[in-house]
């Protein structure tokens, strides 16, 4: 069965021997049941992973003396998703299906056939960080994953500009992602992913005038739910990583 | 806005003035409210796809003029998914997102990890077929996919052998699904995905028996929900079609 893993802060996991505890220390002892002398994985979320062994379990926390520690290579390419606000519950659930595919960070956004950005709620953000850090330890992800806070059309337009290239699944066609990308690599891609319903014709302007390139995803009309994991697959693919 | 489709039998859509009756009557009358003069597409799941004009809207039927109608060719690769029986909530979304990705068949199948076949309940694969079926359509998809009668472990190993190639996603790795593909096409490829859990080394042992090649999905770890879509991904990936 697969090993167990968890994350621990970067200054944690630079000592020797170190505690696992809160939630993480209920899950080992409790949940998962692991016993001493048992090995599990340890990860900071920024690269290093550790393998450890289990020495003492605590009442509020467990001990681990960490056996070997490797850095993970950083992930190529950046894959960045952009997503309108849909469905809470499809959110949830995009949420989890990025970070299970690689995506690094998602940044959620909205736009005329959105939810509205006040839609969200206080906690709303804080949930889709929790789903991605469960999503990734379970995923075992060596980098956490980020969720951005959600940003306005006019905010979503203006930070395109930090990527090397953009892409934006349009119902109505396009090149094919893999042809948009060629053999660049070592790149970092923002994709865009549109509501239920799509852009509007001005949105589609806006995406034309900073550079978007529209791309298919093949022949059939995917439901926002998946076309952000789609796309993800078609890149990844064209990568040479599935 | 997208154009409204409508499955109807393939009789139906041999006359020149076809009616629309039921469900699809309601849906086009009183949830599109589509008017007289208006276009619609009509299909009747074995490739023909017509173009037509809403002609009378009755209080039980509506009637519609053909303009158009083609002959869409074949899908090719033919993709069909063997999946293993989880959870019914995630098998109804497998259903779903299966179609839209444009596998042909889902066939449904028990084995030592998986939910077993007596839990399935008198109506469970109707309602799979409802969902492919509505599903399909939202998708605009020429040939309506099947959803099979499930099958027991050995039901679905003694199967395989109507494929040309089959591929099961494996954790523990592979090769990446173009590589066992390589060149080859026209061809009818099976997929499995396996319990949330696994196979059990005698299954995996079966499975190798029965020619089946292990292929990796990448160096995440998918739950079971999304593995089929993501294999589908890949190989529509690898045969130009996304």
């Amino acid at each position: 069965l697969t090993i167990a893993r968890f994350y621990v802060s970067p200054d944690e996991l630079k000592k020797s021997c170190l505690a696992i505890e809160g939630l993480a220390h209920h899950h080992l002892s409790r949940v998962l049941r692991i016993r001493l002398g048992q090995k599990v994985i340890v990860m900071d979320g920024e690269g290093s992973v550790g393998q450890a062994t289990v020495r003492e379990i605590g009442p509020s926390k467990s001990l681990l003396a960490v056996d070997t520690l490797i850095k993970m290579e950083k992930e190529e390419p950046g894959l960045h998703l952009f997503q309108a606000l849909i469905q809470w519950k499809k959110m949830d659930r995009i949420v989890q299906y990025m970070v299970e595919m690689g995506v690094n960070s998602l940044i959620p956004f909205s736009c005329h056939r959105s939810r509205p950005l006040e839609s969200l709620g206080a906690d709303r953000v804080e949930r889709w960080r929790n789903i991605a850090v469960e999503s990734s330890r379970l995923a075992g992800r060596p980098y956490l994953p980020r969720v951005e806070n959600p940003k306005d059309w006019e905010g979503a337009l203006l930070s395109l500009q930090t990527f090397d290239e953009v892409l934006y699944a349009d119902e109505e066609g396009g090149s094919r992602p893999a042809e948009v990308l060629g053999s660049r690599d070592n790149i970092n891609i923002g994709m865009i992913v549109g509501p239920e319903g799509g852009f509007t014709d001005k949105e589609r302007e806006s995406l034309a005038a900073f550079g978007v390139s529209p791309v298919t995803l093949g022949d059939t009309i995917l439901r926002a739910e998946i076309a952000g994991l789609v796309m993800t697959s078609a890149l990844r693919c064209h990568y040479g990583l599935l």
